[in-house]
């Protein structure tokens, strides 16, 4: 019994349907409205931003995974729908049932998503002709429907897996910036033809997102609009025990994830942030996402500077308890602080040139106790700040 | 009674020396350490760095401020003597000892500061001759010692007042970039002839700092070094009431803390976020400060955009309890939202028109409290980032 990796996305479990269009909300003209329909019901799973200022289409999706039945999801991209008060949760309820009704789907069985600008209105003539006209694309093939979710990104982004026992787990997602802790405008959408009661697949994708999709961060911004959303329609008829069914599901979250930080907004560096020797897994998390976070630790290896001063001090404001002389600092395979005391030179030294390659390692321990975690993130750069700046779709 | 403001910083008050000279441990020559001494003993305060990997200086000067007197303080800038581990403690001994010897101070009554790299041993052959030459060089004029303490400052910082009574307070800083909250890479020296319990001078300075200091960010990381420090040496024969005495320090401070963040790394703008409405002051707080801290707000803000969605979507995260739907956000005195709604397309113009401006007011009313807080920050730059990319001395 294996997986292996497969060509696709979330259509390549039997059953599932995608279509992308443009439907004129993006200025470019550009993809901007997908659909992922599945032929038959289906159970659903989701995981949501834990912002206040949750958008609209969150507040619907939300509610309706809440029943662990869904056929699909309309997702546009350009317009976030998001603090756009009572208008903007009726355009988020209209654009789902125009999806639904042009799919056959039964009317609360559609979820909804949006990424793009924040505080404008959807403009709903656009939205509900283009739901028709992706409805009318459906076909089994997602290669539209992943780039119709894209806004920053400069790729699109899917990935699957096909289990020896008949069963498939496919998935797409958009995000580059704004990825931070608890999901920052970042959507993901999984899609598998396993028989996975939605009980499970709603604790199973809750834990992934955990150490997933929740463990990226470009800029420590938490979006409005961030979902994960799961469908499991088990068209292949096969059961896969939950611990297979869940590595799985970690597999292609994970894969995902990594493809949200490489395609950081203007960064071309992944940086692994390790904590160990922590009190605790919480603790190991707060000190890891603080180091992922540090602007100055991000400016640092931006510059190709084996900065471990930077490291030590994000650590030492992160609320994680640990005693400085007991510190131990490696970045890239080099010990550049070691027991509270700067490394040797030569390790310093070698570490400063390693800081040149693409996939950046650093190691904290803390030596306090056994608490683990990881942060995946990316260097800091003037692009960064520009794009940003300048953000238009 | 009144107060009025005064030329001058430090030495303003009687019986208060200071000195900046070049000792060569910046690579620039340029001024590098400095001393300011009571000639009489002083009370003294200090406030320091909550940071876990607190610098050396930061260890030894938290130590003797504990007696409540202190005859003055030697700083350098161009090296931290931050994670430098036993070695690093032993040269702020060393550093403050020759500074006493020097000056014909107690041992135990010298402070000393540093800040600068992270993570580099301080030169102690350049050091200990620096000290020896500037307190040859004490005179009644901080001119030289405002410089000294300066690393990417663009401009010395200082203020003074005179109280129609008979004394007087004055300050100096040093900071700019790393400002962030508990202070970052932040320095600041207050004197005052004033007669002042110590008790009193530490009550004082601990609760003026939180609205002052305390509240400024420019790039949210808390620096190892960061240390306010106040001396009262009664010189002036005068008693302030405890109250008149800490609304000096309060303006002094303030002053002080304004003028950081004017000079925040690579900006040109001051934001000043301000919370009402929240369910108590931490909470605002807490709201005020993710605010200040969004790459996304301080982004839009360089980029001249009245972007009052990703506003929301920090105040949404920040962890402070309020309802969207009744959430109003002014900016530059205008309403861009307003009880969850969009605000009108005119006053969102006129708000974008007024983000050219050097000083902008971001008011948030959450309406769920009477909790009300305010942080200073800056626009975020591409020349933030590359600063930091390249720091050296």
């Amino acid at each position: 019994m294996s997986l292996a990796h497969a060509e696709g996305g979330v259509c390549l479990p039997k059953g599932f349907l995608a279509a992308g269009v443009a439907s004129g909300i993006k200025r470019s003209g550009g993809l901007d409205l997908a659909l992922i329909v599945s032929e038959i019901q289906a159970a659903c799973a989701g995981v949501f931003t834990t912002n206040l200022a949750a958008a609209a289409p969150v507040l619907v999706s939300r509610e309706r995974t809440k029943s662990g039945i869904g056929r699909g999801v309309v997702v546009n991209s350009g317009c976030a729908n998001a603090c756009t008060g009572r208008k903007g949760y009726q355009h988020a309820l209209d654009m789902a049932a125009v999806a639904a009704k042009a799919t056959k789907a039964p009317p609360n069985q559609m979820l909804v998503c949006s990424t793009g600008l924040i505080g404008s209105y959807l403009p709903m003539d656009k939205v509900l002709l283009g739901a028709t006209k992706a409805a009318a694309a459906l076909a089994d093939d997602d290669e539209k429907a992943m780039k119709a979710i894209m806004t920053t990104d400069t790729r699109p982004k899917r990935t699957a897996y096909s289990h020896s026992s008949g069963w498939s787990i496919g998935g797409i997602a958009k995000g580059s910036g704004m990825i931070a802790p608890n999901m920052a405008t970042m959507l993901a959408f999984i899609t598998t033809d396993a028989c996975v009661p939605a009980a499970d697949l709603q604790a199973a994708l809750g834990r992934v997102t955990k150490t997933t999709f929740n463990a990226v961060s470009v800029d420590g911004d938490t979006s409005t609009n961030d979902t994960v959303l799961a469908f499991a329609n088990g068209a292949s008829g096969a059961t896969p025990s939950a611990k297979a069914f869940r590595e799985a599901l970690r597999i292609v979250c994970s894969e995902l994830a990594e493809m949200i930080v490489l395609d950081g907004e203007g960064s071309e560096k992944i940086v692994r942030i390790k904590v160990v020797g922590a009190t605790g897994a919480r603790q190991a998390e707060r000190a890891a996402r603080t180091v992922a976070e540090s602007l100055l630790v991000k400016t640092a290896i931006y510059g190709g500077d084996a900065n471990w001063g930077r490291v030590a001090a994000a650590l030492g404001r992160s609320g994680a308890v640990f005693e400085l002389s007991r510190l131990t600092i490696t970045m890239c395979n080099e010990k550049v602080f070691a027991n509270g005391e700067p490394g040797a030179p030569q390790a310093i030294a070698r570490a400063r040139a390693a800081m040149k390659q693409a996939d950046i390692a650093i190691v904290c321990d803390l030596r306090a106790g056994k608490g683990a975690a990881q942060m995946l993130t990316t260097e800091m750069t003037p692009e960064y700040v520009n794009l940003n700046a300048e953000y238009e779709v």
